[in-house]
């Protein structure tokens, strides 16, 4: 397979093919789709071998690889994947060239005469624009372009699984069957996706939610979860948490209505710009609203008495319960839901306190990551657009206040122009979890908008009336999804101070249950979280089980531990400890409970493991 | 003033009089209210001797006193109030004997003739009633009947206060004057009585909620609290009270949605029971509602696994917000809100655990009342009503079950026969605030429909399935409502742990500002809730600001404290205890906090005071 030979595509000359480590990531990415691209027709040529009677439609690359979507009398089986997959190392083994030709409209109608789908295609592509198919060897398929030179570029596949899917994703439409498959540069690459993907699916949230009795999700409410007790724990502790913070950066909670009458949202503005995520409700034949966000009620209570400019800031702190309207059907789990709070915060401040009150809030937000063990925060500046308020002064003013923090902190970060909101400049901050996917979790926006809709004001030192400035700001964003997202990244292990129950003592024999009664006493009293596992299983069937709920301490006790006052400790990763005077087991998880220290997600599954640069996934 | 010579009205015998406080209290409450309706004859006759062309209306006694209605051309000046009453005492001493008599209707309707407030009376009483009047000297009035035998029995009343009022309160009627009055068995009565007003309008909390920065309600969302920091800080440690209680006594929090198809409402029986109380929605074209209980939420989690008789009981807590929606117009604070939580908990058992649960409940509830200072509790046992579901054998369980917790704990409690709610019996509880006024706070109420409508079962000890009861109990009730009246039963005084600022540091002049922000560090570093007035206001006046807002300790700073490295204490009752060492202070403030020591709410004001029996107020 001759790298060297194959000319650059886009511009028709022949550089030296460069390595594909040497390339940047948005290159990478680039010659990534392509490749999965052109897999795709290699799957649908393969395909069309076994089964003739198939009719093609459509065949994407995705973030991670690609699917064919084909219309046969019946679903695949495992065994045709392997025969499909066989055929196709068949076909990048031939190394066959990909060849683009632009075709009339008629003939290419022509070309697909017997496949509606196709028909429906064309016909959907506007007057003015090229039609185009591709060939490789024998199999030719409409096609917008966008493939590598030869089927021998495709380093590396699998395809993973088949399942039903709708013909332009309605269900009005006949059912096709869809087959998923993923390539990669190298075999080394493709070794290490399929083993994140199946790390992923261990740390799926909503499996380890049903494994660890965390949440359910009921159709009676969907999309708003039911917290079960040891949820319901971590719930309220990720917001006491959040209350220590508070305490010491100054905030001062609140608690506010979650129904306003809709006036409320025309002066906020979300009744002309949000309608659509908004439950709406009808009170004493007045239009009321469900609050979406807790601005509003924050201005709200602002405005309710003259602040002086020595009053300033005030920060307002609000784990008020919002809703929002999303389509349904999705099943996204705790990460995308219709209730959730957060933790949110408004800050009114003067135009010269903007970057202290940024600082101190990027201060709270780096100690809180640390805490949750995400290593590297990534922070983006978005600056003025086109379309805002605010006056010029303003922005020349809140963004170089955004800068300068960013700046003398030293910080990485990536300037977004034009990409600020309307009523002012922020910084997003994403965080990549132990599989590498990066999530937004913090945010610090800057509003010149909310103060002026409600007329906020403040004394100045020369007596004048000024208009505050809002700042709107989250550390973890919605809780929900920050549990979810913590869920994955820790695959469940939670740290002891979080964890909902921190020690489980399996008695061996039935007659250990008197001691381990006593032990479970003397640690509760002592503030740890302890059950005693009395069922009738058998000893390794409880370990098992408390290492499946990832309970960071399992205590068995025997004769050896009754005798000796002792409890013999495993952690939740398999190591043993041995026979531990329980005052020591008490002082070393008290110990570990109070510093918080953070766990390394990492480690856990990545022992050897190498490391692989993997795009990211921002939602 | 010849009291023995009164025949008893009620049966035309003549018994001794029996002294007032020999009486039952319900034989007082009633004698209490023939005095009122009396007075209200005195005030008319006394109003139309001064305002001639006053036009009467209606005029009954109240829970408190009397008021009667005019329709006079100009509002009462308070100098009109002290004639009249002056006026009335001329009749009272006259001792004028109260004469009843039948009218016929057309009579009725002559005597009246020109008045149309009382034609309009006369017109509403069915054609099968009699109508009487009753005359004392010259003054004669339509009237129902319930007088004291002469005017002279009206021992001891005062005119209030007058405001307009609508006839029959409807804004479309014309607006009348209304004058309140009260009347009672003796001076001593009357002037205990005036006193508690003045108190209970100096402990009103929504006045007590303004003063002390704790929360405001404002027309963008009616009867919707906002809780300003102060007031969201004494309502999340009410919380957390009752979470170290849950732990405790083996309570599992959940969190649970907030918006659920109506299905669920169905189910519950609310939809056909409670719909009138509900705010619905309309979601992806379904009917939803927002929940106004927590029960059903309970019963889809109990109902999602199996339960066998081993894990029972399981003790479901939610501390979600519920609405329930209520008229509006009426302000009542706190107490009376749409929007709220309560210390909710469900709990599941086996009807042989009915008693331990019950009896493990009202341990949990003395112990949080004896924190608030809520001195004495009655208990109120209803008992199966006509309409009820359940067998008799359960209904038999459920109430000894519940007697034998009353009596086994030696408590007094009223029996009411056929008060139970159609789904079980309960318990309620009362107690009675610093002022006398008594609330309903805690019930525990059995639950044999709620099971049956989810369908819920456990297995038991035999391997069959049976049917769990469901065990509704609160002890506080909804938290809004309880601060509500907590802040008037303290007089917002609250505990030292309680207690949102627990002390105020005052330095005496510019020079000990530096002095004081170093006590600040000191005290807050140790976990006290302290705050430096370093405003440009006088001390007294902070001294002043620091009582007003019932800060439990003001920490006066000066030469003499910042040489020796003490503050002077102050407490908020205003006693000076004096120059004390920084450390000693923060000793015995973090004592009195750790302790949860309650106050004696009734010491505080009623110093001197004697006891009055003074009826009560149920709400």
């Amino acid at each position: 397979m001759a790298e060297n030979q194959n000319p650059d595509q886009s511009t028709g000359s022949k550089p030296k093919r460069r390595r594909f480590r040497d390339l940047t990531p948005a290159e990478q990415d680039e010659l990534r789709g392509r490749m999965r691209h052109s897999a795709a027709h290699v799957l649908a040529e393969a395909t069309l071998t076994l089964f003739p009677e198939a009719k093609l439609t459509i065949g994407p690359p995705t973030k991670d690889g690609f699917y064919y979507d084909f219309d046969v009398p019946r679903p695949f089986a495992p065994a045709d994947l392997e025969r499909i997959e066989s055929l196709m190392r068949e076909s990048i083994k031939a190394n066959r060239k990909f060849v683009e030709r632009d075709v009339e409209r008629d003939a290419a109608r022509e070309l697909v005469a017997d496949n509606p789908y196709k028909l429906e295609i064309i016909d959907g592509i506007p007057e003015d624009e090229r039609i185009t198919f591709c060939s490789h060897g024998d199999f030719d398929d409409l096609c917008r372009g966008g493939h590598v030179e030869s089927t021998g570029e495709i380093r590396a596949f699998r395809l993973l699984t088949s399942a039903g899917a709708y013909w332009r994703g309605s269900e009005a439409n006949p059912m096709l069957q869809r087959i998923y498959g993923t390539a990669w540069e190298s075999e080394k690459a493709l070794r290490e996706y399929l083993r994140r993907q199946e790390e992923a699916a261990k740390r799926d949230h909503r499996r380890l939610g049903r494994e660890m009795d965390l949440f359910f999700f009921d159709p009676i409410a969907p999309d708003n979860p039911f917290f079960l007790p040891k949820g319901a724990f971590v719930y309220n502790t990720l917001v006491d948490y959040v209350r220590d913070l508070y305490v010491r950066y100054g905030y001062q909670e609140v608690i506010t209505p979650q129904m306003f009458k809709t006036d409320l949202f025309k002066t906020s503005g979300h009744y002309d710009n949000y309608l659509e995520h908004m439950y709406m409700l009808n009170v004493d034949e007045q239009e009321y609203g469900v609050k979406p966000m807790n601005c509003p009620s924050h201005a709200v209570i602002y405005s309710r008495r003259l602040h002086s400019y020595r009053d300033l800031p005030v920060r307002y702190a609000d784990f008020g319960r919002l809703h929002r309207y999303e389509l349904s059907g999705v099943t996204q789990g705790l990460t995308r839901v219709r209730s959730f709070a957060q933790d949110d915060a408004h800050i009114f401040c003067r135009e010269d306190q903007i970057a202290a009150e940024v600082n101190s809030f990027i201060d709270m937000l780096a100690e809180s990551y640390a805490v949750f063990g995400f290593e590297e925060t990534r922070y983006a500046l978005s600056l003025r657009p086109d379309k805002r308020v605010g006056s010029d002064e303003q922005w020349d003013k809140a963004e170089s206040a955004l800068t300068a923090v960013l700046e003398e902190r030293g910080l990485q970060y990536e300037e977004l122009a034009g990409e600020g909101a309307f009523y002012g400049p922020k910084i997003d901050m994403f965080v990549p979890d132990a599989l590498g996917r990066e999530w937004q979790l913090g945010t610090v926006q800057v509003d010149f908008n909310q103060p002026q809709r409600f007329d906020l004001e403040y004394v100045t030192s020369k007596g004048d009336r000024d208009r505050p400035v809002m700042i709107h700001r989250a550390m973890l964003g919605s809780l929900e999804r920050f549990l979810g997202v913590l869920i994955e990244h820790l695959g469940g292990s939670f740290p002891v101070w979080l964890a909902p129950v921190q020690a489980v003592i399996v008695p061996i024999a039935e007659r250990h249950a008197e001691y381990a009664y006593s032990v479970r006493a003397q640690l509760t009293g002592a503030g740890i979280r302890v059950v005693a596992d009395d069922s009738n299983d058998r000893m390794n069937a409880k370990i098992r089980r408390a290492q499946l709920q990832k309970t960071p301490y399992t205590l068995v006790v025997g004769d050896r531990e009754t005798e000796s006052g002792t409890v013999s400790v495993r952690t939740r990763y398999g190591e043993n400890l041995g026979a531990t005077p329980i005052g020591e087991f008490t002082a070393m998880a008290l110990d570990e409970a109070r510093s918080k220290a953070p766990l390394k997600p990492r480690a856990a599954w990545q022992r050897g493991a190498r490391q692989v640069d993997t795009g990211t996934a921002r939602r």
